[in-house]
C-alpha cells in the first residue's frame, strides 16, 4: 500500500444524503466499482442493531455487509463505522474473515467512556480498529493528547483527525497531526477526514504530502464529494490527482462509471456541496446545520444569514437541533 | 502591495454566465463592493467598441468604465480586458486618469500578431499592459519562450498563465512560471488565471506561495467562482485564505455583501460551477464547451460521455463550437 491511501466513505457520510437508502443494488454496485478501481479502502456504511430496513447502507448485522461484495480477488480493506451512540460494545459479534476487516469507531468528546469500551470490544472481537474523534479541533492540544495516550493502549490501526464542520486550517491540522505523530506506535495510520464548508478537503489533502512522517496516511474521500452540507474531498478529485502526481494506479475510468450510474442519479434529487451560507459557517466556526435547517424553511440571504450567525450564543456555536435553530431565528428575526 | 494579490474579474469572466448583462446597478455594486473589501485589482469587463448596450460589462469606450467607480479614496487598480478579435490598436483612448488604469490584452496563439499590435497602442496610449496568453498550454516550451521574449520588448506590466480549459497540473504551471520567471523583468508582475474542472484552481493558488521570486504574483478569482463551465477560483475562498495563512486584510464581509445582494440573484437563475462532465474534459484535455454545448440540448450520462470525448479527433480536441459539438454527437450517436 502507498503511504498515502484513499478511504471512500460515500455509503457512509454520502448516506446522509439518502437517508442511508441507497437499495441494495446500488450498495453492491458502488462497492465493486470502488473495489475495481483499486480504491485501498471502503467504508460500507454503519453498524446499528436496531436498524433493520433493507437496501439501507445501516446494518444490523456485521456478517450481512459481507453479502454486497463482489466476488473479485484483490478487494479492498473494507470498513464499517460504529457510533457509540447506537451500537453497545457487546453487539460486535467475532471477526469472521466473509465480513468487513475493520471498524472506525465514532465518538463526541462527551462520549470518551463509552467509545473506549466500544473500542476494546472491536479488538477483542479480532477487527482492525480506527478510531475517528470528531469536532478534533473541540479538544485542546493537551485534551487530545491525553486522549490519544488512552487510544494507543488499544492498539489501533489508525487514528483520524476529524474536521466536522470544514474550518481546520493548514496550522490546525498540522498542530494536531504532530501531536498524534508523536505519541503513537510507528506502523499506527493517521486518517484526514474534512468537509468542504471552504473547499480545503483538497488542499489538506495535498498538503499532507509535505508532512515528514514514514507513517501511512488515509484520506477520505466519496463519489462526487457527497455528504452533509459541503460535503467531502471529492473521490475522483483525489484519485486522479494522486495519480498524476504520485503515480498511484486508481482507475479513474471505473470510478467514473459509478458515478455515472449510481450517484448521478441521486444527485439529480439531492443537493450537496459548497455554498455561501456554509462558508460562513466555517468562518465562523459555527455547525453547519445552521445553515442547513434554516434554509430548509426560510429565505435568508447570505448577508442576514451572516448577522444570525453572529447572534447564535457562543456556547451554542457547535451544538445545532433542529428546533433550537428554529427558535433562535424567531427571536433574532423579532430583535432585527 | 503584498507579494501575492488577487485580481476579482467577475465582471469579465463572470460576464460569459449572463452575455455580460449584468444592468448598471450591479456593475456599480460589484466594483464598489471590492473596492471597500481591499481587493488589489478589479477587471471590470471587457473593451468592445461595437458593442452599445446599456448595463453590459463589455464597454463600447474607456472612459465609460470611470463613471461606475465609486467615490472612495483607495481604489484598487481598474482593468479592463482586451480581445484582439474586438478591438483594434486605433481604438485604444489615451489614459486620461479618470478611468481604468491598465488593459489585459487576451488572444489565440494564431493571434499573436494582431495581439501584439494591440498590446503597443495599450502601451502607447499610457496604460499598464497586461498580456494574457489564453491557452498557455497550447505553446510548447520553445514558442512559449520566443512569445515571451516579443513580449518583454513592450515592458508590460504583467504577463498571466492561463490555464483556459482547468487542466493544467502542478508540474505545468511550475514549467510555465520557471519560464516566465526567467525571461522577464524582474518587477513584472506573474498572474495565474485557473478554470476549476478539476478544482485545482485554489490548489495552484497555494501551491505559487512555495515559488521561489521576489516578483509580484497576481491571482485571478470571481465572486462565488462565477464564470464559464467549472468557474474559477473564488474571490471570498482565496481572500480569506490568505488572511489567515498571510495576513492580507481583506475584509471578507465586504465580499460576503457583495456576494448576497448581486450575485446570489444570478445564482438562482443561472448555474455554474464543478460537475463530473467538465472533470472528463480536463482529464481527457478537451474543450470544456463539448460538455456545456452537448448538455444544453441531450440527456447524456457522464459514461456516455466520457465514450463522447473519446471519439472527438485529436485535433478537435481544443476547437469547439456549437454546431460541431452537434454533429459529431450524430455521428458518435449512429456508431454507437
Amino acid at each position: 500500500m502507498d503511504r498515502c491511501s484513499i478511504l471512500d466513505c460515500t455509503l457512509r457520510d454520502g448516506g446522509y444524503i439518502t437517508d442511508w437508502y441507497f437499495g441494495e443494488d446500488t450498495i453492491r454496485n458502488v462497492i465493486k466499482g470502488l473495489s475495481l478501481a483499486n480504491l485501498d479502502y471502503v467504508e460500507c456504511g454503519y453498524l446499528n442493531p436496531s436498524e433493520t430496513k433493507k437496501g439501507m447502507a445501516v446494518f444490523h448485522d456485521i456478517e450481512m455487509i459481507g453479502d454486497y461484495f463482489p466476488n473479485i480477488n484483490k478487494k479492498p480493506f473494507m470498513l464499517a463505522m460504529a457510533d457509540c451512540a447506537q451500537i453497545l460494545p457487546e453487539q460486535i459479534t467475532p471477526y469472521t474473515g466473509k465480513s468487513i476487516e475493520g471498524i472506525r469507531v465514532v465518538f463526541y468528546k462527551h462520549q470518551i467512556k463509552e467509545a473506549l469500551e466500544l473500542c476494546r470490544s472491536v479488538k477483542k472481537q479480532g477487527y482492525k480498529l480506527f478510531v475517528q474523534p470528531m469536532v478534533t479541533i473541540d479538544y485542546s492540544y493537551k485534551e487530545y493528547g491525553e486522549l490519544i495516550d488512552r487510544i494507543r493502549e488499544l492498539e489501533p490501526y489508525g487514528v483520524s483527525i476529524v474536521d466536522s464542520f470544514g474550518y481546520m486550517d493548514k496550522k490546525d491540522f498540522q498542530d494536531y497531526f504532530k501531536l498524534l505523530d508523536d505519541k503513537l506506535e510507528r506502523n499506527t495510520a493517521i486518517g484526514f477526514h474534512s468537509h468542504n464548508n471552504m473547499q480545503l478537503a483538497f488542499i489538506t489533502a495535498q498538503d499532507v504530502l509535505d508532512y515528514k512522517t514514514e507513517r501511512q496516511i488515509v484520506i477520505d474521500a466519496s463519489l462526487l464529494g457527497m455528504g452533509r452540507g459541503a460535503g467531502n474531498l471529492n473521490t475522483e478529485l483525489i484519485t486522479n490527482y494522486y495519480n498524476r502526481l504520485l503515480g498511484t494506479k486508481y482507475d479513474i475510468r471505473k470510478i467514473m462509471e459509478v458515478i455515472s450510474s449510481e450517484i448521478m442519479p441521486i444527485a439529480k434529487k439531492h443537493t450537496w456541496g459548497y455554498s455561501p451560507y456554509l462558508f460562513l459557517t466555517g468562518i465562523y466556526h459555527c455547525h453547519p446545520n445552521f445553515a442547513c435547517y434554516l434554509l430548509e424553511n426560510h429565505e435568508v440571504t447570505v448577508e442576514e444569514f451572516e448577522e444570525f450567525v453572529k447572534f447564535i450564543p457562543r456556547e451554542m456555536l457547535t451544538k445545532c437541533r433542529r428546533p433550537y435553530v428554529e427558535r433562535l431565528y424567531e427571536e433574532f428575526s423579532r430583535r432585527s
